[in-house]
């Protein structure tokens, strides 16, 4: 163990971008690179050469080396340990109330996120209204003019009389109705936890989680996992829905059912589903992913330099922020009517 | 030959959804089908069966009938022809000239192709900017994870910082700006033969083309196709150009030198290339199309229910306000400034 005046962080995953922000904090921190290959490595060495973090960050990714942050691995935890802050904006890696009970903050990244994910919706949304890359394959295998008219695709559909609705207007969902404004659609609609103040809202229609299921040509899902959400689309809210609905999920893949939603595309019920996210991915389905109303992405939101450089970037501002005021500056949504807030460190 | 006091049309091309709207059309005119097989028969049925027509409807995959409505075909047509209405917005199929010289009218579509070419070109642009198809491609074939995390695609840009260029603020460039526009782009620029009136403008900043050139982080494409602009973007053009640049093409093929952009994709001087379009389309060079950052569509910009049956409607509408008026609804540019007004037919 090192005997150091400054806060110790806990780095879990690797840091691609941001590098020199990291090296920024190394001035008021020590900052120890997590080396541990396994949960059982990770647990044994909390109790000796992590024994007396502040602060511990983690990415998306990392979940290979440690597992799940859940009640299990928070018993293992130092009780010097005060923050966790998670490289990304879906936090269901983390069981957030067992850190609570131990007054550790818990915080996430969500402005940098919200536009590429938002991006990502969008590429969805068109890619899958519109039959695009069912006229691409078949034109790269050289088949164009074989195939016919736009190499065989089948017409797609224009925003103009569609009503598009939004589930879950957070962050995320709220880049994706922007973006969308100009397209022309009908009618936004959306639905969340709770209806949106007007200055949010703007003049997207909020409606019942029924009304959007029910009543959209296109639905985007925006809206966090969590026990409550898990299967809720499935083959009863999928019976509900207009006939040709095109479904776009960038938020998590378990949200969905996958096995209703394969048969639905089957059946034609559904139009088309444009997918960022799985729910075991990276394996996917090879009956899901190789229909042809499908586009299937392999977990791109936030794959650009731009995203990732400032996901770090944010990471490191969670971690000094708590060192300088004794708060997170993003504290996740459940922590929000807790007192966690600790003395300053630097 | 038949005798009517209706005016007739000939409609030279198939009708896909807006056969009510010439159904409508049949109680004012006379619609007779083009049946010519070939240019040859084409030129012996203007002397016989289409002897007194007074209206042109043509396709765009008509020119596999006809040919080109050049001034060989000028010079056949009847001297009863007062009206050409093309269906699609680029008419490069159409030397205008012969026909101002016999004082026929010309028509395009406008407005029904603007949105749909415009979401085609925001497709281009995410796709190629993310870099979404190289993740998509090994993913469908079952390679996520085995090449790695979102199965091995270069990481993309987001919009963050760059400059965006369209080259052609017409009501297509237009329909891209108003879309781009919440995407965040740091610097929005276009070049057009004669700068927009600031109501049109709107926000977007005029500058020349060799500043469009070498200050656009992507490159959006939406003039028309005529001799001067022919190969407009060719090696030295793409000299002056950013490293990695993002060009997307909706407007023609032949806008683009295809074997200059082809080695500066190789070379890496461009970064991806999202085209609707190609020089001899549909047959386009495999070496291109299988570039890892090329996104190539088999000109689906108008590949859809609404937009067909719009471009239909559209086209009926000319020749009836030809009947009504003496002036079709949207005459081409180049006879702005000529009077071919006529006398109301019906």
């Amino acid at each position: 163990m090192t005997t150091s005046s400054k806060p110790k962080v806990l780095r879990i995953g690797k840091v691609d971008f941001a590098q020199k922000k990291w090296d920024e904090l190394s001035q008021i921190a020590e900052v120890v690179q997590c080396e541990s290959k396994n949960r059982e490595e990770f647990f044994q060495d909390l109790k000796t050469k992590y024994s007396d973090i502040t602060s511990i960050t983690r990415t998306f990714p990392s979940i290979s080396e440690t597992g799940r942050f859940d009640e299990e691995l928070a018993s293992h935890l130092p009780k010097s340990v005060k923050t966790l802050s998670h490289c990304g904006a879906g936090y269901d890696q983390i069981d957030v109330q067992p850190f609570s009970d131990r007054g550790i903050q818990v915080s996430n990244v969500t402005a940098p996120v919200e536009a590429p994910t938002a991006d990502t919706a969008m590429f969805l949304v068109l890619a899958a209204s519109r039959n695009f890359l069912q006229g691409r394959d078949p034109t790269v295998k050289g088949e164009w003019p074989a195939k016919g008219k736009s190499a065989g695709a089948p017409l797609g559909h224009d925003p103009e009389g569609k009503t598009v609705g939004i589930l879950g207007m957070g962050g995320i969902g709220r880049a994706i109705r922007d973006r969308l404004k100009p397209f022309g659609y009908e009618r936004m609609i959306y639905h969340n936890r709770s209806r949106l103040s007007k200055e949010l809202e703007k003049d997207t229609e909020y409606v019942t989680l029924d009304e959007l299921i029910s009543e959209s040509d296109i639905i985007c899902i925006s809206i966090p996992l969590n026990p409550k959400t898990t299967g809720l689309i499935n083959k009863s809210t999928i019976e509900k829905m207009k006939d040709g609905v095109v479904i776009v999920n960038t938020a998590r893949g378990a949200i969905i059912n996958e096995a209703d939603i394969t048969q639905a595309l089957k059946d034609g019920k559904i139009g088309a589903f444009g997918s960022d996210v799985f729910t075991k991915e990276p394996e996917v389905a090879q009956e899901l992913l190789s229909l042809p109303n499908v586009v299937a992405l392999p977990h791109m939101g936030t794959h650009t330099y731009e995203a990732i450089f400032n996901m770090e970037s944010w990471v490191v501002a969670n971690v000094e922020s708590y060192f300088k005021t004794g708060e997170v500056k993003t504290i996740v949504p459940e922590q929000w009517s807790l007192d966690l807030k600790g003395e300053p460190l630097v």
